[in-house]
């Protein structure tokens, strides 16, 4: 065992010397829309010998990768992970360890719920060089799209970020704080848990009637927005029939972004 | 004064119909690194008529303005605003009658502390046809640069950003919300105040021990990191001489990214 083990670090520290050892980049791929990527990400993506992609990463941002490129799918939806995250790890650090640069591709910021931080720490404990690449995680790209000023003078001094799957039906989100006025809370992943989300907000003592939104596929063409109220928004969303992926916003701002997006001319003109 | 009025609405009308009037694109420069702007960012930079910059944005991204757009600088450092942000408002409207592109460059991302919402809301109250173009926000760009997971299981659920010129003399940031364990707060601006904000979470419940770092200048090449704990970071902070623009993260998942930073090797190779 101890022989096993010497020989497969010799093996392991030849591998390191020559060829290099791979290298692999945690890139963040924005919120959707192609034009939201980083020059860095387009570059990177466009060297990448392997890319480890997952399903929020759309057709446009997967254009940039070479067709040389090896194209690994890692999934993963809600309830339908094609690797679970181990599995994902695993596999990253092998393909690294056969050289070459992997780019492991995830969908808006991969240190904002995107789990890079266990894939960087997998990276780490195996040896692998890696670097991260930030994107415009899905709260900027989705509040640019909708006009929502995440912070606004007067009506939100601190924006929150929360995963919605904490929503349903697990009680360690830290309500109290959430349901906070003069902030804006951020839920990604969110429309399963919306109605959880809006009854404990409201049971917390956040107002009814504070403005909230549901965006689907933000910064996307099949983007569509639903505004309303922590009292009136599930309702609305479910006769509106959003599918995910979706980012809900709740606060003040987004009773703010009514006087934004008043202007029927302003798709037109911003169009060409 | 009535007519002066009326013809002013006319000479408006006139000029709105013929030539088009201007567009304003609100565009977040990322945080820092040129290559962190977003694909959008740089074509719209590219094709602009006039530029309104402020300090954050630095020559690296400038490179990418034509030579013959009109550059206008409009601040603003701390305690050194070289426009009122009522005056750069009224400026970007007035430029964008003149006709043509106008694009106002923010460090960051416009709607994350850039007052981009007060800019829109200026520019939909005149009329002024805009878009936003999202940027990778400070948090974002710094917590790749440092490998510091802002979201991380068992670590932080949450993200919070708020900016840090609240900290020093006003009481009106939520300090029990804040220094609730398992999440990660981010503080934008947050040098000049930092001793009054280790000082607030501990008096209101985080754990003295609790780890947290100042990153300055981060994902440029003049990027320093003080990493302690909310008990010793002012101090070390004091004595590395840090300069602003600096970025403030609190939270165990700033232990979490010691993991990630240890491996030597790893500044060669990312470098070529």
């Amino acid at each position: 065992m101890l022989a096993a083990n010497v020989e497969g670090r010799a093996i392991a520290r030849t591998q390191r010397a020559t060829p290099r050892p791979g290298f692999v980049h945690l890139v963040g791929a924005g919120p959707g829309d192609p034009e939201l990527l980083t020059l860095k990400a387009a570059r990177v993506l466009s060297q990448a010998d392997v890319v480890v992609h997952d399903h929020l990463v759309g057709p446009g941002v997967m254009d940039l990768v070479p067709r040389t490129a090896l194209l690994v799918y890692a999934g993963k939806e809600r309830s339908n992970h094609a690797l679970p995250q181990d599995r994902i790890n695993e596999l990253l650090v092998r393909l690294a360890r056969r050289g070459g640069r992997v780019v492991r591709l995830k969908g808006g910021d991969p240190f904002v719920f995107g789990r890079g931080g266990e894939e960087a720490a997998a990276l780490a404990a195996a040896g692998i060089p890696f670097e991260v690449v930030p994107g415009v995680t899905a709260a900027c790209g989705v509040a640019a799209a909708a006009r929502i000023p995440l912070t606004h003078r007067g009506h939100a001094h601190a924006v929150t970020f929360v995963a919605g799957h904490r929503c349903d039906g697990n009680a360690d989100l830290d309500w109290p704080s959430l349901a906070r006025a003069q902030q804006t809370v951020v839920v990604y992943m969110g429309l399963a848990g919306l109605p959880e989300l809006c009854r404990q907000l409201v049971a917390h003592g956040r107002a009814p009637s504070t403005s909230a939104a549901v965006v689907q596929h933000g910064t996307l063409p099949t983007q569509r927005i639903v505004r309303g109220t922590l009292e009136t928004l599930p309702r609305l969303v479910a006769s509106a029939e959003l599918k995910p992926p979706t980012l809900v916003i709740v606060g003040e701002v987004v009773a703010v972004s009514e006087a934004l997006v008043a202007m029927p001319e302003l798709a037109t003109l911003a169009a060409d």
